[in-house]
C-alpha cells in the first residue's frame, strides 16, 4: 500500500458557513450528540494555521479561534468543542468565517438529535 | 477576547435558491416548527440592504421583500416570517432571488417536522 | 405590491446532478411520497426550453426529456413524473444532465419516505 | 427513444469531499445499510480512470483506490465497498480526493441508519 503522490495543496484560503446552530438538546448514546461540524481537509505538505471568526445576530463577532490542521490530514472540527477565546452558545444562530494560511477545503455538517430520530444536513462551504 | 480584524465584505451581491417550500404542518414544541430559512452573513463594515423576490410556478413573482443585515452580523431569515408586501403561502412550490447592495453570503436550510421525526436539508445558495 | 424589476436571466445553461435514485417505497399520506426533484428557476423574460438526459450505471443514457419553464417562473420537476420518451425506473442509480436554451438555476432535492420518518437531502446542482 | 447527442465531457478532473464517516451500525433491511457514497458521472465518450485518496485525522493518507467509470455512465461508488489497497475503517473521520484522467462530476451522499429512522445528507463535491 503506497502513500499517494499528492503533496498538492487543494482548495482556497477563505471560507464561510452562513448557517450555524448547535441544537441545545440531544437524544441517544454519546455518539449521537447534537453537533455542528466544519470538516477541514489539508491535502498539502505544510500544516494549516486556521483562524475562525464567529458572527452573531445581535452582538459583535468573536474570535479568532485558532486551530491547526496538520499536513495531509483532515480535521472534523466540532463547533461544540471550541472554548478559547469563548465557547459557542447553544440554541443560538451564528455564522462562521474560516481563514487559513495555506489552501484547505471546508464542508459543513450538522447532526440534530433533539428528537429520537436524528436529522443530518451538509454542504460544501462557500469559498471566496 | 479581541474582536477579529475582518472588515472585509466577503461574498457576492446576487444569490438564488431554486428550492422553496414551507411545509404546511409541524409536530413537536415551538422550536421544531417547520420552516424555510435563508442564512444571510454580512462580514463587511456596512449594513446590507437586501431585497428578496419570490417566484412561483403559476403566477407572477412577488416582491421586493426588504431586509437589513447589519454590518458584521448574521441573520437567519425565516421565509415563514415574511409579511410585507405579502406572506409566502404554505405548501406551495417557490424559489427566491436575493440581491444585496454589498456582498453577503447565503445558505439555504429547511426543517421539515410534518412527521414526528424532523428532517433537515441545507446547501450554500447559487451565487451569480 | 409591485412586481420586481428583474427581467435578468440568472444562472447557466448546463447543469448536472450526479446523484439520482427514486426510492421504490413510501410511507404516509400522498404528499409524503418518496420523490426526487430538480427545482428549475427561470428568472428571465423568455421561456426556457429544457432538455434532460438520464445516465445509468449499466446501459446507454436516455432522453431527451423536454420540459418548459415559463419566463419568470419556477418549476419543481419530479423525476417520478417523467414519462416521455420513457419513465425513470424506481430503485435504480442514475444521474442527470439538464440543458437549457436560456440561463436557469437548478437545485436537487430528495424526499425519502421508505421509513415512517422521512429524510431529506438537497444541494445546488453542478453548473458547467 | 433516441440516445442523446452529448459526447461532451462535462465537469472537472479534481474533486474533494472533506466530510467522510461510515456509520458503524445500521437498522432495517439491507437496502437501508448505512453508507457513504461518491456519485461519479462521466458524460464523455472516453472511460474515466479515477484514483481516490483517503485522508485521516491522525495517520498518513492511503491510496490510490482505482475505479473506472465507463463512457456515458454513472457510478454511485460506496466507500463501504472499497477494499484495495485497504478498506475504509467504520466509525472513523476521513476525507477523500478524487482525481480523474477525463472530466467527471462528483456528488457526495450519506445514508445514516444508526437509528430506526434514517437520515440523509448530500452536496456537490468541491471542484478544484
Amino acid at each position: 500500500m503506497t502513500s499517494p503522490s499528492l503533496p498538492r495543496a487543494l482548495g482556497r484560503t477563505t471560507w464561510a458557513i452562513p448557517e450555524g446552530y448547535i441544537p441545545p438538546e440531544s437524544n441517544g448514546p454519546p455518539e449521537m450528540l447534537s453537533h455542528e461540524t466544519a470538516c477541514l481537509l489539508n491535502t498539502g505538505g505544510r500544516d494549516a494555521n486556521v483562524r475562525i471568526t464567529i458572527y452573531f445576530a445581535d452582538r459583535d463577532p468573536i474570535g479568532p479561534f485558532n486551530v491547526v490542521v496538520p499536513a495531509r490530514r483532515t480535521r472534523h472540527l466540532r463547533f461544540n468543542d471550541l472554548s478559547e477565546p469563548a465557547s459557542i452558545p447553544r440554541g443560538t444562530d451564528y455564522s462562521s468565517v474560516i481563514e487559513s494560511d495555506v489552501p484547505i477545503i471546508v464542508q459543513h455538517t450538522r447532526l440534530d438529535s433533539r428528537q429520537a430520530a436524528a436529522a443530518l444536513l451538509s454542504t460544501v462551504a462557500y469559498a471566496e
